[in-house]
């Protein structure tokens, strides 16, 4: 149908264009210079392991389909550049508001890499489904819808700045959950929808690069920065052995299960995300770690089952198990921790301001989840219009239909 | 055989988990917290290196045989996971038993990570031929008696803590070779023991992206960080200049064989490990990177051609030549050098504390080089009685055997 | 033909034999000590990141023809270990002959891996038709003449010695291309010029890996380092959006094409090499990485169908437009800028000064390239002299001439 195939040569880099012009002439406007404002220099390295697990790490993990590595690497890759851009622009425009501080320079940077993690996520639950177009637009509305989030947060509910980006993992699981619900299913028994060796090795890269990274990603905004590393490499050492453990036991004849392997071994790592920082003893990161995994594996065998058949949903990439449900209870979990902390040191005696430390951090949780799946739904309802020429069901998971395409043998 | 497959779900998973709440328990009990002890905010950056070389550079440096991908970077991610916490608890048995100081925070747990590079050398030896079970309970008794030996070196041969870990390499390739000489050998002309260019590019992504990351390895518990760096790199520099060489050289028609670079490379980072951080002139470590790709090329020709036959041994993945022999010189060399620098300082004039030097020195090594032999073989009896259900041969080398493997083109 | 295959026996064995020689006689002539001049601790993760970048990054980045995977990687990982240990004896001999200071420990180390970076870039623009002979004389040749030239800056043009090295990729992407246009062209329908969805993906990784590290790069040699990193950063996500929307106008139907993403990710990032440190505007990188951008996929286009048709030229990576074309707009706007800056700061008042500041900068830049189109097309000649054997056209692109081939099936 070629005049499918023109239209995105109308869409695409015109869209691109307008996007790209926008952000420049925002950093025109700005008057702030680049990095007057010092960084200490152990800053670098962690940007750049951020930078790496977004990139390159989410990059390669995302590439399970057998005919759509070119997209997952690509797409992801395009998405992160756009999207820290639109991010710098978004918090200008707060900053305008006069609804944040202004920030400047690597620290403000690392931040719009950090919101990208949110979108990372949800392109995973509707990779394959929606073209280059939707995909754009789904980052722009999501960032923006993220920020707004963070403010509310922050300026009604008092969390601190620096935590209210805690809800990355969540916000980016349950929107893109929200929005793939309205995208159509693929037909079961497609064939483009399964991995290969070769693909699924493309993937452990990217996931055990993304692994050894993470406690980057936890500890990068922190102050407790040696505390923060450790929570988390003990919560990541527990979910990957549980990944193992449940995997075989779960499993027909004991086997494991690599996409087992591939989702579980990050959920501690983004259950002890709200926590990395504040755990006094490690075996309370350790049991998180093991907690999130067995909701990682669970889930995955209670969302294909039931869940998602129920809802006529489908997660491509597993970002409701492998980052959902982790993050729902690591927030839980942060609720618990912080409440039994602060109890023990005033001794149970002032029990109002322990409910009301209840009750906002269950607000914030319950505001950051009810507007990722509201917001991502109406998303998902605007994606499917007919303006934006949503892909046939046919043209799913199909690397042919967006890249040109030299090779003689499609797949690899 | 349906009785053997159900037998890994009775085994696997519960040896996990009773690990794992080994693991828990003992992080519960211990009363150190987490980061209470200040690490230098340059000491992150070399732990995660360590890391990536230990998950990623092995867990795809391994990656040889062409339908054992799966297995070569998931067992190498599960053993390592399983044997960091494992050696948490060794240390803190020692502690308990007055053996040892008590270390705390990131520092114990990067001794922790450079242990386990032994395990993951042993692994490689018998890397296709050992069960899941077989493996957990190898790394567990490899990282009892690795740490059994670091203390034989520590109170009765006076070495000092920072330096029992240099015989890392040492111990892990003997120990692996010894219990893999306790293994049924796979018939020679077997089709899944040969490499694809695929699987073999994954292999060189693995020992290029270690290779750049080992000067991090051997400078992580030095001092003179910058001494042991540049030493390092110099050693690997020669080291791969001369894999390339002796490859063109020993080889037919003077082609370049993947294999040789393979091993090689890494050699001169393994032989300068003993003495980065004391080695004064560049050209020492050059040297020694230079006779450490000779012994691992000239190692592999005679391993495969003499030893391994007299000795009915099946050393896979060359562990023998690419950290044994290598290690071995380079702990011949570290003796040379100390006396000769103790001897130039003292300018010869006190000859009995240079004969305890060397008598010290050679001690640690053959302790460490028998402690390997002897308790690897008798490992290797245990892993190979019929309590543990070892593999038939003709199921080496074959991911399907471990894996679920949905893929209807096997191999890659 | 037996007699060609024996030929590299006798040569490349020796030739490497006799290098490594002449390097260890170097450094045991040296007086020099390692690491006696202290680095700050933040200086070694950025040497590290650029030995990733040059030997990683690059190594998987030129993988692009589906045969010759095995020399990609291990021709560049051959040359870089080579290359960094001629220029510290070029370094040495400059020193001797009194034309530069000395300079000693992991800051020189460094600079010759910045310098590896002209011959790696040369390398790609004579990929898979150079023996191993002709490559290793090529380095050889090309460092050399790198310093000279670098030399003549710096005495002649006033050129400060931490901004030679900025000319690294004009260097090596004009002495590349005047050396390949002396090679024959291998026929245009040669099968084994394609690329397979693997191949494609394995380049893929190393130019993410590249883009990620890239600000290290960039950064490592400047005093104001944060500025340098944000500046590239910038300059970086720009250029790939840039890429994405131009692949997308300019191919058929819209689609992406890989080989455009590949080539201009990294386009900006050549463009602010020069200007990184000093520019005080994000908007500045920003829009250089779209010039940048533009000129690699315009260039990429005008060079495939006129320039290299008019001059029978066979870039095999695209040298020219991936690092010369950007190489040349970043000279050109570094010119501008300094020069509106220095007019800025007097008011347009001392005008012979900004003469002469031009006259230089001018100087500096026509100097470079001359030299380096001239040197290269001269090297281009002899190393098509019948003493160095080139391969036969219908040998290029082929590993089984150099490499051991046990697979059965060949390609990846």
């Amino acid at each position: 149908m070629p005049p499918r195939y023109l239209s995105f040569r109308c869409s695409v880099p015109w869209l691109i264009l307008l996007l790209e012009a926008l952000f420049l002439t925002r950093a025109f406007l700005s008057i702030q210079d680049a990095g007057n404002i010092d960084v200490p220099a152990h800053f670098y390295p962690l940007f750049r392991d951020v930078n790496h697990i977004v990139i390159f790490g989410f990059g390669f993990f995302l590439m399970v389909r057998r005919r759509y590595g070119f997209s997952s690497a690509g797409f992801n890759f395009l998405l992160t550049v756009l999207g820290v851009q639109c991010s710098m622009l978004v918090e200008d425009a707060l900053v305008f508001l006069r609804v944040q501080h202004s920030e400047v320079g690597m620290r403000s940077l690392a931040k719009a890499v950090l919101s990208m993690t949110a979108v990372v996520i949800s392109t995973g639950a509707v990779l394959g489904k929606a073209n280059p177009v939707q995909l754009i637009v789904m980052t722009l509305v999501e960032l923006i819808l993220f920020y707004l989030s963070r403010c509310i947060n922050r300026r009604f509910l008092q969390v601190p700045d620096s935590l209210t980006l805690r809800h990355v993992h969540l916000f980016g699981a349950y929107f893109g959950l929200a929005a793939a619900s309205r995208f159509p299913r693929a037909p079961p028994g497609l064939d483009k929808n399964r991995s290969t060796p070769t693909s699924d090795l493309f993937s452990v890269l990217g996931a055990v690069f993304a692994w050894v990274f993470w406690p980057s990603f936890n500890s990068i905004l922190t102050v407790s920065r040696a505390d923060a590393v450790l929570n988390t490499y003990f919560a990541l050492a527990v979910s990957a052995v549980t990944a193992f453990l449940l995997s075989a036991l779960t499993s027909r004849d004991g086997k494991f299960r690599m996409t087992h392997i591939h989702s579980a071994v990050l959920a501690g790592g983004v259950t002890v995300s709200y926590t990395a920082a504040t755990i006094q003893h490690p075996w309370i990161a350790m049991v998180l770690g093991l907690l999130g995994s067995v909701t990682a594996i669970f889930g995955s065998h209670c969302s294909q089952r039931c869940f998602n058949t129920a809802l006529k949903l489908q997660d491509t990439s597993g970002a409701h198990f492998t980052f959902g449900l982790p993050a729902v209870l690591g927030a839980v979990a942060a609720v618990i921790l912080s409440v039994a902390e602060e109890g023990i040191a005033t001794q149970w005696s002032d029990l109002p301001s322990l409910g009301s430390l209840i009750f906002l951090s269950v607000a914030a949780f319950c505001q950051t989840i009810s507007t990722a799946l509201v917001t991502g739904l109406i998303t998902g309802f605007i994606l499917n219009t007919k303006l934006l020429k949503s892909a046939h069901v046919s043209k799913y998971y199909d690397d042919q239909f967006y890249w040109e395409f030299p090779h003689l043998s499609v797949g690899f």
